[in-house]
């Protein structure tokens, strides 16, 4: 941490603050410049962040200098790590060796909808399913996903396809009936910040996939992980899916950055959402290839058989012609980044 | 609703959509420009979302025209609201005759703490309470807050000032305790779009102060409230809080049009909050006034006896002569907007 | 300057800073933590940022502590200052102790149209009369300005009312032409970060009222003025006029909040646009009200005779009842800040 | 063009309306919905924004329909262009068909750097050399480029090497020099919305690279090509550089999105940017590959022999390991998306 001093702070002001900061152990190191004092503090941060030092006669601005986080950072666990998701015998990796295409429809709406989106993905090379069951949305008279109906069909459908299940978590009091249907728990972009949430899905024994809050900063998201992991949770699987800015043209801004930059900071692993970015499915392919040239650990699609009738975010699924693109980006460019498929552990690739 | 199809639609597809729209009921108005053709829709705009009239043939793309919002909307219910905080006999209002001044610290951190802040606000002038029990961090390593102490000693100090109190819930399972001990549930900037938690407090039978998601469009702020209208529950006061932008001299931008923009639109009432807006105490007078001047109907500030040593947000809580500065402010200009502050139902200006 | 060392940084990585910074004539004071060293650099700020410290081995990051603008700070002219536009004899002050009202036309489009709107706005208690005869427009097929045959028209309604003339330059090659006719120059939004143009002006012998562009940090704008104050010319003001934010319900988010901060760290006077940053006439005079009482130094503001006709802007221009509005508030509410309306030097008030 | 009325417009309101946009030779088409009236307008839209429709009574919104733009757009020429770089016999492409490589120093600071710069820029595969000898600020007391004699090294640079030259022009009044030396004008991305120089390039007689305003939404981006194109212009290739947003650990957040987007609304050739928009040299290789892969038609990068001595920019500069990957992308992604690396006309792949 580095104490700035205001030009006008006098030698008093620079000895209270030193000494705030021995007296809870800490050493204080002063650089007294022409205009400006600045203090360089080393010791345990979380009892300097009690001195309130913004608050001190004489404090200009407190900078903090290392990353806020610490069991998801890569510090001192410098490996990438891969989460496995599915049951034992038939887990799917999602980690820094393979690419893993997850997909399946926005909203599980009946047991043969489902069903026909999910032999449209595992066509495609999909081998993890994601639908919805619990859908958060802006309006209350949206269409809020059929729940437990839904859970149960997404099982169903797992079951019958060979598929493991990721699905959306709106409610820490929905947390244990959702991990006995899936197998792995999706946080969402409105939820990134629900702390309560967070920390139950710390507690559930299953990985969780963790999108990004529409306005967050990567620092808040990985503390957002941070929340997670200190249940004992370590099976954290990061999606970026569009942050908010200016640009009307599409629904949100990718922020391709963010996986090179998790990357350098973060063991977890992290995936792409281009669907949910973009709004558009004439954009999921060229984002997809994007996303698998960039370095991501893989991607999570919309598709929906019949996309007029989608309950939810029809425009921005794949059908026929652009999925067979994205099945062919998807077999043949990660290998160019030193990647495979990821597939089940037992199965054939 | 209006339907702008692609340069290249055929007019086969503008019969598709035609026919679409009127198998629901619907009725469809075609304008064949030059380059493009547009249709508008009349009728039942649930029943055209269920259409998905995006993804069909031709459609460049569908404009809402109307509010999606209808119980908060001014459309059918012009006057603007009042809503009464506090015990019967003792309701404080917030709303478009008077200018509400509540006050308190940001986090309940003992009993004397709370009743020396609680004792600060009402000199200066404020009526209603604010201390936090449950304090969402976006650090798990952060001060959490008190929990249900915290809000015992709320109770407490409530009783002894004789001023209600708000305090924010942050999980839908805390619904009920909270309503027990406050008179006024918050719900933060993080949970805006927390929709179980916004059920929850729409069946709590308190009023609710609603904060802006730091990064929500006004839409999306009203939407939330709706969602607590819709469960019976009209008594909802907005509170602007600043939005994230590029800018870092302040934490947050204050969107001090967001207060005309929300009453030309919504009954609902709407304060302000310079406190966690700027995250800096020396711009609250000044912020504040501007609140009073554009025609909010209150404020919400953070006091504290001792910024040094509080365990949350002490660099932005008033004390001294800031605070004194705002007692004039809000005992002053007022009346110049057609205000008068508000204080307690029986108690005498 | 703090330079910040990688986890990894060595100890060689960490002398070879220090060697840099004293081979310029800097000094060096290291603080070895835990996990990092930090290193506080005490000297010339340039000579430091000749030496590319973040390209060095084991660096990971350098932090400013300073303010990059010297003549436009406080820090050495602890005084606000006071610009004054128009002739010797009837200058009109914008400062701290006054509150200076500008109006008029967003273009200017024919004699008849800018007198009217002169007298409008000089009715209104306007002192500064502000027209454009040179506009930047979006669209190259909008409407451009009428260039000089503008500037001559607004000369000889300035002299018909007494009133000084603001008016906004946005090509240094018309920088000459356009001092010879108004009292002061303005630049745009979109010329912020327009150097030549800055410079241009700088050397014009004419105040200049300096827009904040529309994307661009309190800092940045103040390195822009800090262009204009390096050729001598220090008569510069500021003017907040909206930034672009995700909300889309106002044409660009007010910064309100750009008022205190400014004048925290600068001595320039600044004012504040509504209309523009706004885009709606019904938020005209509430944000000009707020402007006042959050202490701005004056605003300027968009009248036409007849919106309906305007060839720019028409929909933010004000007329009638607002306008009286905006009168009164200008008559009544700088006395509670501690100011008076500005008038010209000669004039009685 | 469709007019939005409010819910109280009244008939006559709507009337008047309609007679306004037949006293232009426009059609208008009245839709009465339950709540409100719309009304489609057919015909001239320039003569429509005449109107001021919006300032009208009972006039909530006005939408445009079409986009903007016409030069640039893809509307009347749906094939995508390609514009060539450099003297007759040398050309180089850029364009649909192929991937380029454009690379160069931050800035011209010696013949001796620029040579080097360029050298290593053509080894690694770079048909085109980038370099600025009018460098844009942000602070007036940073380098401010060589001018007129960083022009004739950069010319001296291309004969040597025979690699076209791209650099930028800051300055409507130094067009004509920087013509006399480059084989294409840079319009630099705080200059995006400075109209003169729009024009100026425009009038140039050169191919023009015009980069996104930090702040510029992608309908704006195309209305600055648009002006260029206006002036018989139309060799415009647009580069994507980053775009302003709050996320902080990168200097811009790289909008991907906008290739696709552009490519699919103008014939204009797009590249990208990845130096400017991250600002560090650990993701222009990632942020390459993604370009590639997304389908842009060429990258422009930073390369110096040594950025320890950069006088700009130097942390993001390409060196050794991190060019050689660049190169090696380079030659083996474009293959991937359908593209062969651009060379000179005359020259041999």
């Amino acid at each position: 941490m580095v104490v700035v001093m205001s030009p006008d702070a006098t030698d008093e002001d620079v000895a209270h603050v030193v000494e705030k900061v021995e007296s809870v152990g800490g050493e204080a190191f002063v650089s007294k410049g022409v205009v400006r004092t600045i203090i360089g503090l080393v010791g345990d941060i979380e009892s300097f962040h009690h001195l309130n030092l913004r608050t001190l006669k004489g404090v200009a601005d407190v900078h903090r200098i290392s990353d806020p986080y610490k069991l998801v950072s890569r510090q001192h666990h410098p490996d990438r790590s891969t989460v496995w998701v599915g049951r034992p015998g038939q887990q799917v990796p999602i980690g820094p060796e393979t690419f893993t295409f997850i997909a399946g429809p926005c909203a599980v709406e009946s047991p043969q909808q489902t069903l026909e989106a999910a032999q449209m993905a595992k066509s495609a090379g999909a081998t993890i399913l994601r639908g919805g069951a619990y859908k958060p949305r802006t309006s209350p008279y949206a269409f809020q996903g059929l729940g437990i109906a839904g859970l149960e069909i997404l099982g169903a459908v797992g079951e019958a396809t060979g598929l493991p299940i990721v699905t959306e978590v709106v409610d820490a009091r929905d947390v244990a009936v959702v991990a006995e249907h899936a197998d792995m728990l999706q946080v969402g972009t409105r939820n990134m910040a629900n702390f309560g949430l967070l920390q139950a899905v710390g507690d559930a024994g299953r990985p969780v996939l963790l999108k990004r809050g529409m306005t967050a900063t990567i620092e808040e998201w990985l503390m957002a992980a941070e929340y997670i992991a200190q249940r004992g949770n370590l099976d954290v699987v990061l999606c970026e899916r569009g942050i908010r800015t200016f640009e009307p043209s599409t629904r949100n801004t990718l922020d391709i950055s963010a996986v090179p930059v998790v990357q350098a900071t973060s063991h977890l692993p992290i995936i792409v959402d281009p669907s949910h970015a973009s709004g558009r499915k004439d954009l999921v392919v060229p984002l997809s290839r994007a996303a698998i040239a960039v370095g991501a650990d893989g991607v999570i699609v919309d598709v929906h058989p019949t996309p007029e009738t989608a309950l939810c975010d029809g425009p921005q699924a794949l059908l026929g012609a652009e999925l067979r693109d994205l099945a062919q980006a998807v077999r043949r460019l990660p290998d160019l980044v030193g990647r495979r498929p990821a597939v089940a552990a037992g199965a054939v690739s």
